[in-house]
């Protein structure tokens, strides 16, 4: 298969790359220097203009993060909307008849209960409606030959290639060894009593890659689910742990509001659709930060 | 009740300015100088810090036509995320404890089968995004005292105070009567089967005043449905007949594809909330337009 790939830089998209590059042609898209096709997503007027080379598919990983919206919002909900709108069209028009999107799982709205695809979804924040939009612009080509799926994860890990390039340290995943690492106190500013399901980047990409081979539906809405769910406060004392064995001193966990207002402890994750075969681990994950760290602290 | 209302010159605005000013203070805002509030909902950073009167509710009847679509989608969708969700927040600021905006049917995607408000939503153009968006900005306010409610009519026909400033002709409900007065001849370009419903906008206005009065639930979707269901061919024959009984000669109706594909003639649109109490009749409508029509077009 011919797959056109955005994001191939970010975080999933990495995984999501190197994953697909096994068995397929990946042609990469994007603002830098080394992506095959040269393209910006804020670019509206570019994208509508543009011709992609012919492709199978197309594999959209530079979706909106929560930083963007920090930043300028009304850019990032323009982008999501009017970006990926013009670049699923172009994708069809270079003869992609399948596209995948990873979208996030608070498209769900607030993560209580059990969630799984066959839940409602109701975003309610700038962030989540504009994942949701870009899911409805992609639905729109879900018709005839074309097949589209949403990938929605819910807190997200993985191997970071280069630390330095990395800019999302505020995701829990990845905030809570950083923390432990760096200041030797993990500091949760609620009760820690949310619960979250921890997925990994690499499953993530095998996800997109089953759906690629299998895609049978015009539309399906997809829950990547990882093989460990607990609390945030949980997570954080894992991490704690963890550095604990690492490095010598002990790292505290901190509750600012251990007693405050708890909601989401009931939350339970789930995939209807797609066996949880998940290979990675959180613990590897936070271990193999942990040392990365570590070692780029030594003098 | 102190209710804060957008959009009071335009179509559904008008009918809800009149039937909630019976028992109500109603408070117009606009960027008309007749406006009790002048404020632009294009103008985010200015309606971030606008404050607004002291109110008990906002009725947003200035949402998104498909006209500002045409125009500039990216600020149409712009006013629909960001400056109804400045909007909404300044009202729930100034005391407002319950939200309505009148949507569109268009949020539950297509329209086929049987729609009432248990279907999912499956908003597809940006139009319809655009919309859904906007509800959800109000979603978000509806916790605690805040309740919040979307209203989605199919098809609106209602009347027009001046006949000049309105804009929106190319609605079915406003171009069929229009083009049998002035062309003798209504041209549909599909084959007419597909199925609307038409409702009023002083049955908009009733539904809209029947939330105020009784709001409970936090959020609510609320399809005000009219009295008549039919096709889009059936509409165009009945106002040929209006026409024919008004004038002098007769009206052709034509199909460019009589025979073309054929989608929506299974659709039923349905409210399984509030009685269908519609007391306004779409042939009163289109015979009370035409007549208009002919008194204007009179030498």
């Amino acid at each position: 298969m011919r797959i056109l790939l955005t994001g191939a830089s970010g975080l999933i998209g990495q995984a999501v790359h190197r994953n697909l590059s096994q068995d397929n042609e990946v042609i990469t898209l994007g603002r830098s220097a080394h992506a095959d096709v040269r393209l910006d997503l804020a670019d509206v007027d570019g994208l509508n203009s543009a011709a992609l080379p012919a492709a199978d598919a197309l594999v959209h990983c530079a979706g909106i993060v929560d930083e963007d919206f920090r930043e300028d919002p009304v850019r990032a909900a323009r982008m999501a909307m009017f970006g990926a709108g013009a670049l699923a069209r172009q994708a069809v028009a270079a003869g992609a008849t399948r596209l995948a999107y990873i979208s996030s799982a608070h498209v769900y709205g607030p993560m209580l209960g059990h969630i799984d695809e066959r839940s409602p979804q109701n975003p309610v924040s700038d962030y989540a409606i504009s994942h949701y939009a870009t899911e409805q612009v992609f639905r729109r080509y879900a018709q005839g030959a074309v097949t589209a799926a949403a990938f929605r994860p819910c807190a997200v890990f993985g191997a970071l290639g280069d630390l330095d390039a990395f800019r999302r340290w505020t995701l829990i995943p990845f905030s809570f060894p950083r923390e432990a690492v760096m200041d030797r106190r993990i500091v949760i500013r609620s009760t820690g009593q949310q619960r979250r399901n921890f997925v990994g980047t690499d499953d993530i990409a095998d996800s997109v890659r089953r759906w690629l081979d299998a895609s049978s539906s015009a539309w399906q809405v997809i829950n990547p689910v990882g093989d460990t769910s607990c609390t945030v406060f949980e997570f954080a004392q894992r991490c704690a742990a963890i550095s604990d064995e690492l490095a010598t001193g002990s790292c505290i966990v901190e509750r600012q509001q251990p007693n405050g207002p708890q909601a989401g402890d009931d939350f339970e994750y789930a995939s209807t659709l797609q066996p949880t075969t998940a290979r990675q681990s959180i613990d590897d994950f936070a271990r193999g930060l942990m040392s990365q760290l570590l070692l780029k602290a030594m003098p």
